[in-house]
């Protein structure tokens, strides 16, 4: 193997007393914080202790049923999803208790056949209709722990047919559509979509569909009143991106097959350690405290999650909206313009090492790495040596040591999140630990981190282009018009006209010549 | 459908003279990008049209075969694979022109069963070995365009593990080995893997592997030692970021039964427009030009890739290797340090817009957009409606509009970029165009955006870190010793030997004892 290797002469490795000292543990299931490539001080961290130990307050206060939410008037009980008798309410805890009964018995019908397609034949594959929270949170689920999950999770017409193209058989396939407001665009259009993809196929939809939503939604009753397979209940005091522990993930879970009870255990068990009040011994608070000293409490370094496990692929994109949807937030809770945020993004190492990590090295000191380590997996039973002894697992592991130590050479900060091996109650333990740093972060920064008030503008301004498109084809007559023509008729913005003019006009909805010139381009009906 | 909507009474949409001012349009295949939402003035234009015209003289010279990677000694030819008339020397169009005649030939020989499976069959799936741009940008064509790919890119036994356990069957897969030095660690070791697998499944794995890689390369000695299926060639002039339209995404794109000939047309369609020394009309100069606007030419701000196509999810990965990994660089090329960047992350529309656009709206100001908008598609045919006269892909469309021009409300600029329709040819000119406005933006900036020296340094302590493994592994005896003990008999830092030792004793490689206290722990042979 050469001579003695250039790993500890590359500056910046920690010292084992400073890797003592930043380092947070839970036993059970094994994780640790390793903080110590994050360039903290001590003294800081006693100047922040006070205000560590005041969010742990108002969380404690949230989980005894404040109401965190107040813009929406809503309680935030996601820690209630694992551990029900700290509902506040004992209908809370029964209603979650209940579900999860519903879930085991809805299982175990679907594996004895109780549940099955009209052929008879077992429901082969599991179809979730889902957008942001309602399909991150099952995707990672599945991705981590296996299993196979189809998912339509956005209104673009070629994806749908896509995936539809790609399913072994619609017959065999179980469709959960999940919306707690249960009406979501994209996902009311999925779900219309499959339902007229299985009237083309001679199927009746709510023979294999499950709905998954607010008791009394719309989508419950429109379930209620086809007769649906199944409903479970989702409940306001749960936000998507939190949802992933409440039906909207543990049911696909149960119904693949995986240990959806392990992972309400690895998030039971992390909750316990992050109310520790003693701020040097809670992984949350010190990964919050670690966030702020970073980005100077104002998003000024972006979180770049590298996990080095193909399996955690998707944790990045999770995060991402945990993190940016929960602190993106325009005023603080005393109603001042802040303009808060916290970027993510990444996706896994070592493949990024050959994708931006130059950048990381040698370009803008705008972010820190998130390292995720996986020691050990059931892979590591029967290796090959690809060198004399070296596996393909050694590779990856000296590349997120290389990497990491690269990066502190070049004074780029980092941390690490190291677990034993990735089970279901170690990935429900990750989950909750990143829930309540965004939570004492929030509290730190003082904004609400329940609510996404900036994302109605958008939709509210996409319904004025539906709006918009009917009126120009009500408009559109024999005789063609220009753009500008056309806007002046309907007392609208010719940009908005060209746009949507175009557009039906290359999808053969509407009569359009010279369209190559916006200008002299000519609209009428078909 | 309700009242006159919201979409023109938010603030912020261009006028339609706007609009027409900062349009740019490649006519075949049709292509716009819309800069009217940038914020671009025409006065800083008029000003930085002698730097533009410089960058596009230097992008001459490059053409011509001036060394454009000074560093590693070598030209830089990526614009030749779809022009190979344009190649400095007879050999090399040559050779670009015989690895068509070979893929084409090898592709004809797959469908008419002159290659086989051992057993006659035919070969039914590809599994792509390589990493960075030898797998993203295959992965990117075979999403776009449809297909099966199955990928190795990274060393995780688990994830190899996995799409092993994936492949319908080993038996009739044909495995592409990608890396054009012939010695990336992560394409050694998954070959090596995927070997064993043929091994242990009575398969001759050279009678099923090909080669992508540079002649003479090890990887090639190997493939011509083991008889392998096919070589196919990779250049030193071509880079591994912008060699998707070599062999690396041609082969596989063939193989699958693509329009390979289509990318290669589209992208030497939008070479021809974006070698226009009348920057107005060049959509690579204009886009390099808002970047820089965007950017105060320092990556002030990141680039967020949304294709409103499920199709082009992988588009953002795809660019944040080109972008970053060009651009992320220490030095000038005049050796000035100016740790320079251009962050881009992104996944698709509307889905993000459940992710993370409330932070986009309503938090940092650190970003531009870059919408992807496709106008149309094979399943706007036949659509269904979701409501009355409004299909899925409207509200697609309205909900690009609507964020958009939610983004614009807020003084967040924006480009966007519409291809009417995602096919081959249009996907060859957006990556033609992508790599053709980062030469031009990184000679603005006037750094060298063909080397990667910043990877070095984390495989050199990589190697380090698997030399001081085999150290410890024989350092350890049968009497157990502390981390601090063979710490000081390695002559090593005891921070380096915990975090092997732990990983080697969960996985039984050593004896571990009281893994639980760093301080306390004990390690042993096995």
């Amino acid at each position: 193997m050469g001579p003695r290797g250039a790993w500890d002469s590359i500056a910046g490795m920690p010292t084992f007393e400073q890797y003592l000292a930043w380092r947070v543990v839970v036993e059970t299931p094994a994780l640790e914080l390793d903080l110590s490539d994050a360039g903290l001080a001590a003294a800081d961290l006693t100047a922040a202790t006070p205000r560590l130990r005041a969010a742990l307050a108002a969380m404690q206060a949230l989980e005894a049923g404040a109401v965190a939410n107040p813009d929406e008037g809503r309680r935030v009980g996601h820690y209630w999803l694992r551990a029900p008798e700290l509902a506040p309410e004992p209908a809370m805890t029964a209603e979650i208790l209940e579900s999860w009964a519903s879930i085991e018995r809805f299982a175990a019908e679907l594996r004895d056949g109780t549940v099955s397609a009209s052929d008879g034949q077992p429901f082969r594959d599991i179809l979730l209709v889902g957008i942001g929270g309602s399909a991150l949170g099952p995707q990672l689920l599945v991705d981590a722990l296996g299993g196979r999950l189809h998912v339509l999770d956005n209104t673009d017409p070629d994806g749908i047919h896509r995936t539809l193209a790609g399913l072994p058989a619609l017959a065999h396939t179980l469709v959960l559509v999940t919306s707690k407001s249960g009406s979501t665009v994209e996902t009311r259009n999925g779900m219309l979509e499959v339902a007229a993809a299985c009237t083309r196929a001679g199927l009746e939809f709510g023979r294999q569909a499950v709905a998954i939503t607010g008791v009394g939604s719309h989508l419950d009753q429109l379930a209620r009143a086809q007769g649906w397979r199944a409903r479970f209940p989702l409940w306001d005091w749960v936000g998507g991106r939190t949802s992933v522990l409440s039906p909207v993930g543990l049911l696909p879970a149960a119904l693949l097959g995986l240990d959806w009870r392990g992972l309400l255990r690895g998030a039971a068990a992390m909750d316990v350690a992050t109310r520790n009040p003693e701020v040097r011994a809670n992984p949350a608070a010190m990964l919050a405290h670690a966030w702020f000293m970073l980005t100077g409490g104002h998003g000024e370094r972006a979180m770049v999650v590298l996990p080095y496990a193909d399996r955690l692929v998707l944790l990045s994109r999770y995060l991402q909206q945990l993190v940016m949807e929960s602190i993106g937030k325009r005023e603080d809770r005393q109603g001042r313009e802040v303009w808060q945020g916290l970027t993510v993004y990444g996706n896994k190492g070592s493949t990024d090492q050959h994708a931006y990590v130059q950048q990381l090295r040698d370009g803008l000191p705008d972010f820190f790495a998130s390292f995720v380590r996986v020691l050990t997996s059931d892979a590591d039973r029967h290796p090959i040596e690809v060198e004399p002894g070296v596996t393909s697992g050694d590779c990856l592991d000296g590349f997120y040591h290389g990497t990491r130590q690269a990066l502190a050479e070049r004074g780029r900060p980092s941390l690490t999140l190291t677990i034993d091996r990735l089970d279901a109650p170690t990935l429900g333990a990750v989950i909750a630990l990143f829930e309540r740093s965004v939570g004492l972060y929030a509290e730190m920064v003082d904004i609400n981190a329940y609510h996404q008030p900036g994302v109605e503008a958008g939709k509210l301004a996409a319904r004025g282009v539906l709006t918009l498109q009917h009126r120009l084809l009500r408009a559109l007559g024999e005789q063609p018009r220009s753009v500008a023509e056309l806007a002046e008729a309907l007392a609208s913005e010719p940009f908005a006209v060209w746009q949507l003019a175009r557009r039906l006009a290359l999808a053969g909805r509407v009569r359009g010549e010279a369209l190559a010139d916006p200008s002299s381009a000519r609209f009428a009906a078909i």
